[in-house]
């Protein structure tokens, strides 16, 4: 259970600065589909409008990356964050852009490994390597 | 400061387990040099052999998504994970994979809206849709 | 579930140093209802006893911020260290110390904003500017 | 050391987009003062222009909590997460808003609290009570 | 739900690799239950054998330390990265090692006066204190 | 640099509060050495009583796992914290309490695992098997 209202479709209807994110989000995914997420923020609409303005730059502009490693990225922050619905969600969204599951395996094969390393170094408290700055 | 003593060259020679290591991390990479997190972990020789044979199984073998992702997930782990050490070593690893400045703005971009949702869905504890569930 | 038993109020009655604190609990709350959290730690009424002052002097004391700002700095924190229980139980707190929606809004935007920050400073690992340290 | 070379002003001067945004934060804070997030994330300059646009929006617009509660929260976030840069940069924005020594020891009285109580309930893996969930 | 499929025992049968696992997890363990970590990793043969195998390494093999004490180390890695699925299967198996109440008590202290301290030191940043520091 | 100043012996004599707790953590430990965690503290007499307090009655009461092996789990909690100046002291505390290398590097082994496996756990968001949960 939620810490907010998840507005429904008339909810989110009625409220015209709500209505004007649902309609841009259906139209840019081309699905009648909104998630949980939007139907939350929608208690804040700046917030709601701000946070779907950014999502929309960072995923749905040009890319040199391409959907599916925007996506694998995603998800490995989401996994050291330990978010279980943004998981969920980017895992679905990677397999829809095209994620094998060879891919998925290496996806978790690389994030098990950074968070092994990860922690060992933190408890080693290693010093950087000349070799690894650059010049600033 | 490190909490354990890195091992030069000549302390790394003398213990034939870790000298096996530092050859095989030479020969792999073919480069001489050998940065402080190998030359950290030799405390427990055991533990560097198991870690770099893990590390080569998932960065050297063979791959779907290519050197350049790979480290670009590194790296998205390790920002969430805040390790300084490791942030520094795969940036530079990715760059010379190839990561030019424009793929590294969109990794920082993406890093920094994961983080932002991540922290949001987390504030307001929201359910996963059923759409993002698969059948298991 | 829980890890531990959470004690029913026979069981906690029948324990002298657990009994004394969950009196203490609703008499300080002027309330007969006493959360999970004291009903868990309970196994170790020695941990009970010290939590419970602590939680008491410090949200209980003398307060130059007030209870709503208080709970909001805890949200702030239990957010980020993604504990699902206590986002629960003190935006709870923080509705009942008189948290509006706006409130609540601008306290998600500053959690979000914070995040995305905190994880683009650490992707680039930049030095603090001087501007921002105190003389020690 | 950084990941990304920090612009100094001459070099901010001559990218049109990082112009305007550097022009806007000196005209916002009425300083000359610009400081090394922006000089970093000056490397891409649309998530310099999103991030200066997100942060305007929160911490410059109306407010019901005010300048000083509001970093407060920001520094609680920071801290969880781990930000060297961010807890300087933002408890240097908290004192300059107003922040007493006695309102910053309750500050740290409750992240010290909220860390302690959030680790032990994770380690219990409490259910949470009915009352404090809404009807949503 | 999970984001993978959990293979059952017939499923796990079919697949070489997974099967070489399967069995030794069993014979190693003196039991036929494989519990679910294995049940999903299995959609990467090579990762759960790599896994196994580390797991056994430092579990199963010599140990100075002792399996409770172990466990209990297991547990508060676990607690503080907030992985529900790993907390309650290791509290589980210190439960079976030997853990009294009285020292999962002990753990609890300690893991709640650790992240206390931890997030108060890095809230006020202090700099390590030269008696800590070993010659390296 | 710190957030907070360190006070000097001269500075902490002059607060009666603050030389109470200086005196007792010297005739505590048997030492003249006062650590920067405590001076920094200090600027909220009543936040460094109560903590002192704390760590006294967890670190230096009875206890069923011995100082070592206390030591040993808060180094665990502060390594997945990443708290730098925890791990650099709880470290020499673990030293002086009589860890050796063989059982420094079993936790280092144990804490690169738990981070592996709960990496993994995360990101397959795994059910908790049955048998792990106890009646409560």
């Amino acid at each position: 259970m939620a810490t907010v209202k998840l507005l429904t479709d008339a909810e989110a209807e009625a409220i015209p600065a709500v209505k004007a994110v649902f309609d841009d989000i259906r139209a840019t995914r081309k699905s009648d589909f909104v998630n949980n997420f939007w139907r939350g923020i929608t208690n804040d609409p700046a917030l709601l409008a701000r946070t779907w303005s950014d999502l929309k730059a960072v995923l749905g502009g040009e890319t040199t990356l391409g959907p599916m490693v925007q996506q694998m990225i995603y998800i490995a922050v989401s996994v050291a964050n330990g978010c279980e619905y943004c998981i969920h969600s980017h895992t679905a969204a990677a397999r829809a852009a095209g994620m094998s599951d060879a891919q998925y395996g290496e996806l978790l094969s690389i994030i098990g490994l950074a968070a092994q390393t990860n922690h060992l170094v933190s408890a080693m408290q290693l010093p950087v390597d000349r070799e690894f700055l650059i010049e600033s």
